[in-house]
């Protein structure tokens, strides 16, 4: 934090204070925790201020002012990102979009839905559900994290396989650039060639080039009906000819394909005290959801395709859920992570490898890390439809080993692989050190070229990414 | 082209031919036709030097000595854009990809493609096909145009509403920048947020940001059964109700849905020579196309469906093919635009809106052309699951009135309703100066910005979109 040009805080704060209102540009016991750290816990600290603006208009004059001044200011959505791109350091100011927040339109002829940034991602959720259609993003975080900061950071989330990631939900953007210039690009077309497609710049891109301010984001009709599965496989082969098997007879009504390695789906089923539904254990496990549009879909044609897989001998065995019952069984396997937190020291890692690549990845990331921490304890599980794994060990198995040191090994054997060090979760504060792993000295090159272009005097979130 | 630190052209092309060798730089003569326009055969130019580069490695070798000298560059695929972007100057050197083809590897584990850039879409389809996957991306062109010119450009054609535009199909991309630095993020993830996605800004960049080389593209599995119906409908609102209708129920497995107004509908009959299956005129039909992945559907559903919405007054008539001569016959009349350079003068839109707007504006286009000139023929028709509506002025019916003050006066009309002046076919050299009905200022100078980071010389296909 060294810029010659920088204005004195104290100054830069008056100015936002005439924009803004006082009210509107907190400091000190002011600031309360939630502006300090995201999910992670990570380092947590009171920024130099907190600012609230209420519109676009507001964001605009208050990034001009900080412009000027060479302030560095970080957006802050819901604060429950999981690579710490949202915290601020003490010389900082936040910048939340919280107040700039509801659902503007939703536009039943063009199947969307116009949002402002802060909304919850819930809020629009249930918006949408309301009006009868249905907002394919979905993700645990969902009565917490905002419209803008799922965007920022490209969320991944549940329907991945099905829909795609927040990327593909969007179809117009509003952005305000480090210099307060407003980019309003808030079309609902599907198609529309007229020069580069700007909120593909801004998606994905942590806040560090501009600040997203509202959306039009496309709708679908809601599934009608789901039905779910585990089934039992072979080995990492047999669930990629399964998932390709199934994805050739259903397309994308597969709306989930979660695998699951022994190590994790025991101790999920030890986790959550039920009983395995299979009597025997397998190399394999995958949770599948066939989810269709057509209300009158028994379930027939899915079961049928896993009689038939069974009958090959391409699955070992299979259970269908009955009941609602069944399927939150199921899902509570599954979604023992939740737990992770409370019940493990977990070093997470959610990473990205070509599809066919991931079972043979497993297997040596796992040898490796027996060979170079004999009895530690690790869980590999992933949404192989989307290519993403994740590990965790946890550090309670191999006490006295810092984080890092288990984040560089495992980062280590995916470089050449081109593998990718974050899939969903973004890159933030906590894996900056690793990008080089995933992108070439082009690459970030390039990046950094971007990032001058846009903002010229590098207040936009800095330290996250570069 | 006067730029002051221009090097003189031959010795560029020395050092090109010292790089390429001599049958990779042509000049004069040797330069065929195919280099010198496109599909609109707008303005034939006889470019400064015609590069044929066998390799990557070639092209960035290309560009360093093109960027050296500041000459001019510009990228040609298959020469079959609607829009003037590729066609040269005669001080420009264009760089044809075509040397540069051939699918290097289909992962079946990923479904995924990996293409040079100079392969014609028609052999990516082909090489999809064989390995029991399906590219979604389709165009007339197909057989001509090229996959890097498809990315370039990001084409649309017709699959839009069910699998998206050429952008939706790209997992990685190989692209060298001006300077020549190649940046090659060939990944074939799904889920890579490792800082910012770079495929996204060359995509639709039109050639002015890089040269795209390679990409990894996405394959789905084939649909198994398609069937086909030509829908008679009392208007547009009833045209959006029965998109929504048909969403509802089956999903993105509604893969056409073409709109005619009578004007289009009742030219394409006589056109083709066909007989309409209805008895009656109505205001507006409705090519549909449903395709399921499921081999066994025989379409029982979908005419049950549109059965439904006759009862329900929600449709006026409808016919199903039952053969695939009835088939060929309805998309006859909808593919009968083939024949509009031939019979016609033809004055092309392409333009978008959202699509609840798409039918008011096409009763007050139509009025106000025919105020300001009686007697004009004009067809108007539309991808509208896409938003996007196409229109036709023949030149023919008013004599003596340039094409310029037609597009001028509908793209006015565009303006204020947010409209796109090009949905799919791109900006290039002919829609430039109307790219600011559709950008605001603000928009335009961060497409400038963005532009002089890459490209700081200016070098890559300039006169284009700016």
């Amino acid at each position: 934090m060294t810029d010659n040009h920088a204005a004195p805080l104290a100054a830069t704060l008056d100015a936002l204070r005439a924009v803004l209102g006082d009210d509107a540009v907190r400091v000190g016991e002011q600031i309360g925790e939630r502006a300090m750290t995201d999910w992670t816990r990570h380092d947590p600290t009171r920024p130099a201020a907190l600012l609230l603006p209420r519109s676009t208009e507001e964001v605009s004059r208050a990034l001009a002012i900080c412009h000027a001044a060479h302030q560095p200011v970080v957006p802050q959505g819901g604060m429950t990102g999981l690579a710490g791109g949202a915290i601020a350091r003490a010389t900082d100011i936040a910048l939340s979009l919280e107040r700039l927040s509801g659902v503007e339109e939703i536009d039943a002829a063009s199947a969307t839905l116009t949002v402002r940034a802060g909304t919850t991602l819930q809020t629009a959720q249930e918006a949408a559900a309301e009006a009868g259609f249905e907002l394919a993003l979905d993700l645990g975080a969902r009565g917490s994290c905002q419209i803008g900061g799922n965007l920022a950071t490209n969320a991944g989330g549940n329907r991945v396989i099905q829909s795609g990631t927040a990327r593909d939900q969007v179809l117009g953007l509003e952005v305000v650039l480090a210099n307060g210039d407003v980019l309003s690009s808030l079309g609902k077309m599907v198609k529309n060639n007229t020069g580069y497609d700007l909120k593909h710049w801004f998606i994905g891109s942590e806040g560090t080039l501009g600040v997203i301010t509202r959306a039009v984001l496309r709708l679908q009709p809601p599934r009608a009906a789901r039905h779910t599965a585990l089934v039992a496989l072979g080995g990492y082969e047999a669930a990629v000819n399964l998932l390709r098997r199934l994805s050739a007879r259903f397309g994308n009504d597969i709306g989930a394909f979660e695998i699951m390695w022994p190590d994790f789906y025991d101790f999920g089923v030890k986790l959550t005290g039920a009983r395995s539904p299979f009597a025997n254990a397998y190399p394999l496990y995958a949770l599948i959801e066939h989810a269709s549009f057509d209300a009158g879909d028994d379930g027939e044609r899915f079961s049928a395709a896993l009689t038939e897989a069974l009958d090959a001998q391409a699955i070992r065995d299979a259970v269908i859920a009955q009941s609602v019952a069944d399927v939150r069984a199921l899902w509570a396997i599954r979604e023992c992570t939740a737990e992770f937190p409370v019940r493990l020291d977990p070093v997470n890692f959610d990473v990205s490898l070509p599809i066919g690549e991931i079972g043979a990845f497993v297997d040596r990331c796992r040898a490796a890390l027996d060979r170079r921490w004999p009895g530690n304890e690790s869980y590999f599980f992933g949404h192989i439809g989307d290519s993403n794994l994740h590990v965790t060990v946890d550090g309670r198995s191999i006490p006295g080993v810092d984080h890092h040191a288990v984040y560089a090994f495992v980062y280590d054997m995916l470089g050449p692989l081109n593998g990718s060090v974050s899939a969903e979760h973004g890159i933030g504060l906590l894996k900056r050190e690793f990008l080089p792993i995933s992108r070439s000295p082009a690459e970030l090159a390039a990046m950094a070229a971007i990032k001058h272009a846009l903002d010229p005097h590098g207040i936009l979130n800095p330290g996250k990414l570069f």
